[in-house]
């Protein structure tokens, strides 16, 4: 195992990190920026340093700062958490070529996978479902003669695309032109690169992903499925595990859960990393994206397996083998995990210093956070205060069990969508468990 | 299921149960102390009335108040939790006769397993091996053949006993009648009733207990036991499940499960108990005594079984059957919990307000308390802050993740016995899972 990782991020999942090293005697060096100074991560690591001001790139995406502190410190590994640099190839490989181990996939897996039209054709070669569609489109006139082919509805999509820039939707094919214009022009703008593909719009959809990790060895594991289709703008705000989709039959599952494995297998996945399908209401599902990191939503999982995913992660990168002969972790009870973001009740942020905090805990309630009376929520960085998770034996008693706990927990000095996730928790398409991505929408209709 | 349920208690079990009536639907309702008025338990709950002055026998203790604000509130049940009236006859007697269900075994059970003397002729009757002793004891003349026949050292034991009073070591024949006289004039003092009876003194000894429940059709299951060994003075101070204690072999795990069951059935136990054994090096295992209600150290066994006891106590209760055709729950993984204790380095309560307070969290990780910052550590109750409780795979593992978690709390505002907590899981005789009821002795030495 490593002596000492570098966590390179902020916020609830360094400190999520932290705890899992300390737990496997692994000794922890924090960076901070300016604005998280007072911040849990950085008064919970053994080592912390700053590395610049509260700007995201000037700190928690400054490669260079983060490098020099890691080998400054020691440290023989780097765990980059989610968001940030968790995904960026550049720094993956500025790891490896400074001897150090990135926690995660290799970069050349990483670029593979993070090109959305290549993980497309790697998905199809591997014998997984792709949703209908194209390979790279070459022209706008091209746009609209697939669009009438695909059949409207269809999404214009860049390769390079993420967090919800890049792509269009397309109702009539002679829309098809502007779209493909318009998206490649933003996806050139924010990742340099505007090439784009087209897809079916398939709708209604769940969004339900099958997590896995992979050792050295070739050996991946699947561990369950999420579903994650309560979202708002492509955000996810509430996970469950199982999936109570009425579509996901246990033959569907089996096979969802050999598609992801097969796909990881294919690139010789190593890591932990999350296959993202589309799953309509008739059983049929298509891989829509594979993210090469630990998710927000991996506490559910870890409910319904009983496997600390973060644990998993660093030993497979210290070159330590998966279960043996386990292809399919078996997965009990039910898991529920609410996003609680600071937001107005017109989701605008909401900044401020924690006046009074009360966490609700007890068996099977768990608030991952890195929050505490005194802590400032910062204008610089994502809204999540914390990740409220149960686990019950059946999803009828995980609902009541988060309806509980939501209405234990107090955060006072910035505005909470806790009231929000009571409202879908009341909600009769999710208490039927048969719901769509569209889910949010229907709230305020 | 009851639609409303008055809890006879305060501090961290009040919430605990509060807890699981809110997720099973249920209301409650609470009783405080004028001290207990900030209280957690009195916020929480649906209803909370006032029932006295801070001393215990005006409030928690205070049969007819409680009972009054049961009837006036509605409530149809009554949760005792632990201390206070939890092992009372009369207190449960008034329930019924008033038309409450009292959430324990009924007073005539409860009586006759609270009388030490009874309790043990019970469990010879059902099979259950004793500790080597006599019945009760007529005069100090009586007192002292008894003890050259057992052998020394032996303990005189009042049948009204309990919290250490009432009870006396004999090292030699000759100091006997002494003895007997002294242990009969507390017991009589404390409990106004002076009969003894005589056991051999099980020396160096483990304390195990195994956790069972009964349901009203006299189905009794058990659910693994838990390792009690780390006392002070009688006092608990950490637990684990399973016992790591090498004489509790496969074998002995199983006839110890079986013996409780036994026992339990054949009083028609009805409602969650535990039943205490001394186990020596050899494998062999003596009954001790039984407790008829709830356990602070419940939590160990929630997390290996995965069962929700004080959920559990509430079904029972309402007449709802255990799981069909289930003895003995399946244990997995291990637990360890730590009472946090508010109390200086010489063992001294140590009282204040909370001024500053965090909790570790994440996977695995629970903390049963009331506090909060500005909640008042009074000197009127028990010094128990919250506790402690981590479970991991393996007993190793899960003594890091107690390590690394008590490394993290923080309680200002009093002293606390973390540091107490973090000495007993570094020492070696702890670590070899081989340690007696005399671990805390060593510990100073």
């Amino acid at each position: 195992m490593f002596q000492k990782v570098l966590i390179a991020n902020r916020g609830e999942v360094a400190v999520r990190i932290i705890r899992a090293c300390k737990e496997m005697g692994v000794r922890t060096v924090a960076v901070y920026s300016t604005a998280d100074e007072e911040s849990l991560h950085a008064t919970l690591a053994d080592e912390a340093y700053c590395i610049g001001g509260p700007r995201a790139s000037e700190s928690y995406l400054n490669i260079d700062a983060i490098l020099t502190v890691a080998i400054a410190s020691g440290a023989s590994a780097v765990h980059p958490g989610y968001g940030f640099l968790s995904e960026n190839v550049e720094f993956a490989r500025e790891c490896r070529e400074h001897g150090l181990v990135f926690i995660g996939p290799s970069p050349e897996v990483m670029q593979r996978m993070g090109d959305k039209d290549e993980a497309r054709r790697t998905a199809r070669a591997a014998g997984v479902p792709i949703v209908p569609g194209c390979d790279l489109l070459d022209s706008p006139e091209q746009a609209e003669d697939q669009a009438r082919k695909i059949g409207c509805p269809v999404l214009v999509k860049a390769r390079a695309g993420g967090g919800g820039r890049g792509i269009r939707k397309v109702e009539r094919p002679e829309d098809a032109a502007v779209a493909f214009e318009s998206a490649s022009a933003e996806a050139k703008a924010a990742f340099g690169d505007g090439a784009c593909y087209m897809e079916k719009f398939v709708s209604p959809a769940h969004h339900v992903e099958v997590q896995v990790i992979g050792d050295r060895s070739g050996h991946v594991m699947s561990l369950g499925e999420r579903e994650c289709s309560v979202q708002r703008k492509n955000q996810k705000l509430l996970e469950e595990s199982p999936s109570p989709c009425p579509a996901l039959t246990d033959d569907v599952r089996l096979r969802m859960e050999k598609c992801a494995r097969d796909l990881a297998r294919s690139v010789g996945y190593e890591g932990l990393g999350t296959i993202e399908f589309l799953l309509d209401d008739a059983g049929s599902f298509y891989f829509m994206e594979m993210n090469t990191r630990l998710q927000v939503e991996h506490p559910v999982t870890e409910f319904v397996t009983g496997h600390d995913l973060v644990k998993w992660q660093l030993r497979v990168a210290a070159g330590m083998p998966l279960p043996d002969g386990v292809d399919a972790a078996p997965v009990s009870g039910h898991a529920i995990e609410c996003r609680i973001n600071a937001e107005t009740p017109d989701f605008r942020p909401s900044c401020g210093t924690i006046t009074m905090l009360h966490v609700p805990n007890g068996p099977w309630v768990r608030f991952d956070s890195a929050l505490y009376v005194g802590s400032l929520v910062s204008p610089f960085y994502d809204s999540m205060l914390g990740k409220l998770v149960v686990y019950s034996p059946t999803r009828e008693e995980a609902i009541r069990k988060m309806r509980s706990a939501l209405g234990e927990l107090v955060v006072d000095g910035v505005e909470s969508n806790a009231d929000l996730q009571l409202d879908v928790l009341a909600n009769d398409e999710f208490l039927s468990g048969n719901y769509h991505t569209n889910l949010m929408e229907h709230l305020y209709e």
